[in-house]
């Protein structure tokens, strides 16, 4: 039955004196690969451990050890009287674990993946990837963060109470963190809610994936505002969900072209604070009518409202929630531009019925954030340093809007047309000449600058081309010498014009 | 064409003085209000300034305030010399959103929500909610942890490059945390892999989901052990995959059964270090047969490994990954049993080919974790913290085992068999008499307690009644007060046996 083993166990075995791993380490390593790899093969018998001990150059305590330890995971086993045996039990298939086969790592052909899967394999491989380089669009001022009173905040919930820190927590995010954000937004969004309507979550497309996942599936359309934020209408178009692209002009989405093109959507995805990347805000008739379409045919409205923070003429507009008394309006919040990006959180804010499902589901996909970085959160909103942070933000911005809008006016005179609209932290720069962006796009990152040019953000609806610059981490003294360098490198493309 | 408002307009109008709003906001919102239930039709005109601010004991300059603070929103018009309006391009729908509808709020009827939705709502309510009571199962030692060092980890983060904890990072995970779980894999888990290969997730469940979505399409077979853990069971179930649950045994999942009921299932969920609930391992033997399903057939394994570092007796036994030649395993690992569940930080081991497409998914579906938290862990790790915390939880929790053990086998004897495994936090109570676990679990949480009664974990194959307790997190000196207590609030169920 049993094969004694011919010949040296040595050639399966090499012991490297150069590397740190303790040498019975070694060859507990290498004697399970060769049993892994059929070498070795089941029913096997060893040499002596005497005979093995001197052959590899072990202590024969050594050499048991390794034996007793390839016996406690499987490998080996003792049969009374008749020494150490690889194990019968090992199925033969093992043998086949070192030739290449389909799934092998080698093998060049796709892997076998769901539809989603497929999806997110055939995109561009540096999704969601951004360099943090001057004029990165939605890049907040990071430099003028109260960094001190934020480790402040972190100090103080280390102190009280660690236990609930380091606990499971609340699986819709900690009650202390969502009674502080119902405050801010009773307060400076006059928009109202209850804490339980509130879900935390890892961010904003953490909110945006929890409310496509329990609202639409597959195949369901969405509207989606045209140009709109790449990362967003990939999310929606991995996820399975028909992507509608809808027309915007001057007052926003255009509610009544979308009702004729795509009545049957199960979801509209809008920015009606401030368009992104286009700045536009959607007019008051505008959100009635798609409130009342949603009404109408028992749709979901995603509101995002991802930086109605930074208007710069009079106070943000109320959001489409606040007049919404359908229950209709899915609310999306985040601290990525308010505060920081690294912070990765996230908010939702839901109709009373979509509570239940949007907990359990939250609780099953991804369950929060930590919990300090909550607590630490709830610490600085309600200790008043939100607010005023936002205060000296939205003035900073405004001054660093001002000193941009100048220079580039002056910088890039004979380029583009520049528009930084009243809102938000980045400006739109259209490209004269009917030029396309990707060249000056590529040559503004050779320059070692950040931008992002309009046409990635189209989806049906062709435009003229331009670059989108976010101002608001630029500071004001550093503004002229990075756009004359801007304007130098999307000079030296002119010569592509039309390529 | 335009109405002249009939009576005065106070009715709508309530100034409260008692309430912190200022006496503008009130008028404003409630004006706002007034327009959107339809009092105030499209097209009427509002009476003149003067005698509205006269009517409602304002200022006419506090008037004008919000007249032009509501113009600016939309809702009213000046019209050359004729006073000002209810904009008259507002629709008539306007009126409707103060009657109930189908999605009304107070509507009873379920909302209209996606397959995946759908199942969330009929989930129970407290899904995932877990009170940190003594026994809860799962829960470290909170107490012990090295909370000063933990702090300065975090301090030296802040210190040093603040603008990189800020930023948007990467879409993966910080490559020093992946780097520092790489070198913590390679050396502690004898299993060696490339940073590249790893990605940071919000927990573990945010990388069971990542898995799910990527490989496996809703109706797609899923081997699940049965017990196996409720919330994992229904996060598969909820994204629509065929949960097929496989029977285990003394030797862990029952390989051969599984490949003879299922033999086309798309993916295995497995535990093979450690089977929560019952705390057996995977064999080799079966190890090898389940890779070589896999392989042959083209399926995927998860391999959840969440708390193999607690093994009492002898090193943690190799993981299924590191023997996996065809690269069909996805290693997910968690921190939260390890250190902290309020830590929230999950990752996989992803084989090459599957690296692309799982960043790609990553970034639009959640985009990993704090970036500050992430340094931080870094720096745990990597100042060699974590091994050591490690080490010293390890011996902590066998002794609170053998504590647990002793105790219990007197404090239950006669109404619990004690079964406490060589590895893991939590240990078994099996009830004695063929007693049901529902009723005894009820009367723990009653007694300011915590367990999972086994029953809840069953997906198709009853068994015996028994108790999930957590003993990790019981300090030895509370050990029998505690259990004294659980072994009273059993016995006072024994009248409802078979109940």
């Amino acid at each position: 039955m049993s094969k004694q083993l011919e010949g040296p166990i040595l050639p399966f075995l090499r012991i490297d004196a150069t590397i740190a791993l303790p040498k019975f380490r070694q060859v507990q390593d290498q004697l399970r690969m060769a049993i892994l790899k059929g070498h070795l093969r089941a029913g096997t018998r060893l040499p002596a451990s005497r005979i093995l001990a001197d052959e590899l150059g072990l202590s024969r305590q050594t050499l048991v050890r390794v034996l007793e330890n390839l016996k406690a995971e499987g490998y080996l086993e003792a049969r009374q009287g008749a020494g150490t045996f690889v194990s019968a039990a090992l199925p033969r298939q093992s043998t086949k674990l070192s030739m290449p086969a389909r799934g092998d790592v080698t093998d060049s052909a796709p892997p076998r993946l769901s539809r989603i899967g497929e999806q997110s394999r055939r995109m561009s491989a540096d999704i969601g990837q951004m360099e943090d380089r001057p004029f990165l669009p939605n890049r907040p001022a990071l430099d003028r963060f109260p960094f001190a009173i934020w480790r402040k905040c972190w100090n103080a919930v280390a102190r009280s109470g660690k236990a609930v820190a380091m606990g499971y927590g609340d699986v819709a995010g900690e009650l202390v963190l969502r009674q502080r954000i119902a405050e801010y937004l009773a307060l400076h969004r006059r928009d109202p809610c209850d804490p339980e309507q509130i879900v935390i979550t890892p961010g904003g497309h953490a909110a945006f994936s929890l409310a496509a996942l329990a609202l639409a599936d597959a195949g369901d359309g969405i509207w989606f505002e045209d140009p709109g934020p790449i990362t967003t209408s990939n999310l929606f178009r991995t996820l399975g969900l028909r992507l509608c692209p809808t027309h915007v002009d001057a007052e926003g989405l255009d509610v009544e072209g979308a009702i004729a093109r795509y009545p049957d959507a199960r979801l509209a995805f809008v920015m009606p604070s401030r368009h992104h990347p286009l700045g536009v805000t959607l007019t008051l008739p505008r959100r009635l009518a798609l409130l009342e379409w949603a009404r109408a045919n028992d749709a979901w409205i995603i509101e995002d409202d991802y930086d109605s923070e930074f208007r710069y003429d009079g106070a943000p507009l109320p959001s489409m929630r606040s007049i919404d008394s359908n229950g209709r309006v899915i609310y999306a919040g985040s601290f990525s531009k308010a505060l920081y990006p690294g912070l990765r959180v996230g908010y939702l804010v839901l109709p009373p019925p979509l509570i239940g499902t949007f907990r359990n589901l939250s609780a099953l996909i991804h369950r929060s954030v930590p919990v300090e970085t909550q607590l630490a959160l709830a610490e600085f909103i309600g200790g008043g340093h939100f607010a005023s942070h936002l205060r000296r933000m939205r003035s900073l911005y405004a001054e660093r809007r001002e000193t941009f809008t100048q220079v580039a006016q002056e910088t890039l005179a004979g380029l583009a047309r520049i528009d930084s609209s009243e809102s938000g932290l980045n400006a739109l720069a259209w490209l004269k000449g009917g030029r396309q962006d990707q060249a000056p796009h590529r040559a503004v990152l050779d320059a070692g600058l950040q931008c992002y040019p309009l046409s990635d953000y189209t989806i049906a609806t062709p435009l003229p081309g331009a670059l989108i610059l976010g101002y608001a981490g630029v500071p004001a003294d550093r503004m002229r010498p990075l756009l004359l360098r801007l304007a130098d490198a999307i000079a030296r493309t002119e010569g592509n014009i039309g390529r």
